[in-house]
């Protein structure tokens, strides 16, 4: 039997440990020459792929594979692009699995969310169909931490820490000038569907005093009159008011509160976000002196901040993935499991891929408290180990070190393809 | 002669580090007990003070003052509250001597921007012609940097660091996706009218190619037709831009762009940052998918990854006041000298608050590039040395360990009196 090569792609948003896999990986894979070839990652993900332009990963030297456990962002690129129809007649997939062959791929390694993982358990199950022998392993990766068939996901540990701390240091500031300055704070973070990373704001502070004052989950519809009764009960008990809110607040008809249609003083259509929406409603209704924070890609890529524990964690399921393959796995999904809540321990898992795909994991009502403006012991049980310790990259100048990938491209044997 | 109490105040935004400034004067102070008696502070600043509010500071633990170095906002609390007309006939100025007496200050130290030098400076010559003696003393802190009379402000440096490092992370997030996705990526930053922080960003790479490929100064009038072309040119050549975008950024009649009346879904007035008013141009005249972030209070309280210099002169200069009123000084600010860029050499001196006074210090023309949306070399000399350094807090479960003051007032001796 020949050594067959790999194939790694990213997809999605990325994260501020998604590199950390790929150095996992592509570090498990250089040890394991006797089965494993080269380590191709696909340019801008899938996209790449069905392009054929692959990354030859065996030019990045060692110290920058290291330094990716570092690197913030997706060194090879992402995509969001979805195999609209797998089915072997599709062009796209008849595309995919000529790549596959004309560059002796024998593992595709998909590094992303429930979309991905859906898509290597149908190229799997192809790969059976079409008698084109490829062992497909899901890795996971999302900030949402929103897939099914793990305890969490690479990527949210860090975003959670990110907005927990994120919340207490500008509450500390709110804190301090609230006597005659600002009294309402909106901290706007990501999660248009599940409401994990406005939950982990709720780590700030424990109590009734405590910020956040409220969390907004997506899973709660929003109710314009509670919520005001509440902000303005907070100011008057604690002297200001902050908020986590997340970016897939909905109104009680199911629409996003930032998509109600804004207008600029050209007239143009503004797409607001939550926080500012929420801010002019408490100006107007309360007259309270507002400022908000929109934490946007700022939060998943806050890298120096990431969780250690995150990194372990999305390192490992990369390494994880070439034991998987080595062993002649197929159609699963590296997944992790809880053992321990304190000390926190954990292990690695193989899910089957049926299972994990498209299952959206929301924040459970038991994570939520009474009044569904903030988390429960139980969240925080779940939470708190996800956010311990610091993996502080390295510096120079004041600056982080982060790795700068060659990505330099493998030659084409293939005719052109046009993707989408 | 009698040991006089000492009376300090936070005044205006709070920062990462001015805590530790008030750590290194209370320290200091503790240890120059035959000069000095107790150090009071003004809750909530110069309007505690007012109100007789004084906080027993030598009611804080040793370790609580030490913790104080490492937690950001303003542990006693700080506000904006300007003495309209300081002179020997105005009510408050009268009142503020009146708690001076009668809690036997002799030492005024204020902690703040460009106003504050200015009160302090009234209130030492006031003291005089009162014939009531007082040293005062002026210590610099304002994330603006726009203080003269000082190379550099505390607080400047930490949000500098923080605005550097958060484009570098955001930028690396927008490349991995920008073949498929967000194309423009915009982070909204501090500087109403001075765009030190703004300049900051330009740390996060050098050439023509690394991000950020725009900075918008306040200091530069807003040029529509100019903006967009060089936008649209960086994502032709680039594959995506980065713009780091000053809140104070102004049109060419001198209106905020913030300012410019947007109307949401419910009539209601919307306060705009700049960020989103950039972002919506973007999309209607490039027709490019877009990203902002509103880093607001986040940068300024950014204590997690502060710069070590700018810790080490925040610290310093608590210290300094103490030394420069144990010595007699008077109507003085604390201020920083460079005396070397390579390696940074730096060290204290006093400057006469005369000359510091209501004199705003913008970003010069050298230190912007010709087309006005970078930095220069000059620049990165001035700013490089600011940020270096991690001076990382402890840490327990995963989160930062901040002070907690007791904040408990001095009983009072005078009757009520009503501020504003």
């Amino acid at each position: 039997m020949t050594k067959k090569n790999a194939l790694y792609a990213q997809s999605g948003g990325v994260t501020a440990v998604i590199n950390a896999t790929a150095s996992g990986l592509i570090e498990a894979a250089r040890s394991h020459r006797d089965q494993i070839g080269k380590v191709f990652a696909g340019r801008n993900g899938i996209i790449g792929v069905l392009r054929e332009e692959l990354i030859d990963t065996s030019k990045e030297t060692r110290p920058t594979i290291e330094r990716l456990r570092q690197t913030p962002g997706g060194a090879f690129g992402s995509c969001r692009y979805k195999l609209k129809n797998p089915t072997r007649d599709d062009p796209d997939i008849q595309r995919l699995f000529e790549v596959f062959a004309a560059h002796d791929i024998g593992y595709f390694f998909y590094n992303g969310g429930g979309d991905s993982q859906d898509t290597a358990n149908k190229v799997s199950k192809l790969s059976q169909q079409l008698a084109y022998p490829i062992q497909c392993i899901g890795i996971p990766k999302t900030v949402d931490n929103d897939l099914s068939g793990t305890d969490n996901c690479p990527g949210f540990g860090s975003v959670a820490k990110y907005v927990a701390l994120s919340t207490k240091e500008a509450a500390l500031d709110v804190a301090s000038m609230s006597e005659s300055s600002t009294k309402v704070f909106i901290l706007e973070v990501m999660g248009r569907h599940a409401g994990w990373i406005a939950a982990a704001g709720g780590l700030a502070g424990e109590g009734t005093r405590e910020p956040p004052h409220l969390i907004l989950f997506p899973e709660v519809p929003f109710d314009k009159s509670s919520f005001l009764r509440k902000v303005d009960a907070t100011v008057r008990r604690v002297g200001y008011c902050v908020i986590v809110a997340s970016e897939g607040v909905q109104d009680t008809n199911g629409n996003f509160l930032s998509d109600a249609g804004t207008t600029d003083a050209f007239g143009h259509a503004q797409l607001g976000g939550v926080a500012p929406m929420l801010a002019t409603l408490v100006k107007d209704e309360l007259g309270y002196k507002y400022h908000y924070a929109v934490a946007d890609y700022l939060q998943r890529s806050a890298r120096h901040i990431a969780s250690a524990v995150d990194v372990e964690q999305a390192y490992a399921v990369g390494k994880g993935a070439i034991a998987a393959a080595a062993a002649g796995e197929d159609d699963i999904m590296i997944g992790i499991e809880r053992l321990r809540d304190k000390p926190y321990r954990w292990r690695l898992t193989h899910v089957n891929l049926s299972k994990v795909a498209n299952v959206e994991r929301k924040v459970p009502r038991s994570f939520r408290t009474k009044d569904e403006y903030g988390i429960t012991a139980r969240a925080r049980k779940y939470l708190q180990p996800l956010i311990q310790g610091e993996a502080y990259p390295s510096y120079r100048q004041g600056m982080p070190r982060y790795a700068r990938t060659k990505n330099q491209l493998v030659a084409k044997k293939l005719p052109r393809y046009k993707v989408g």
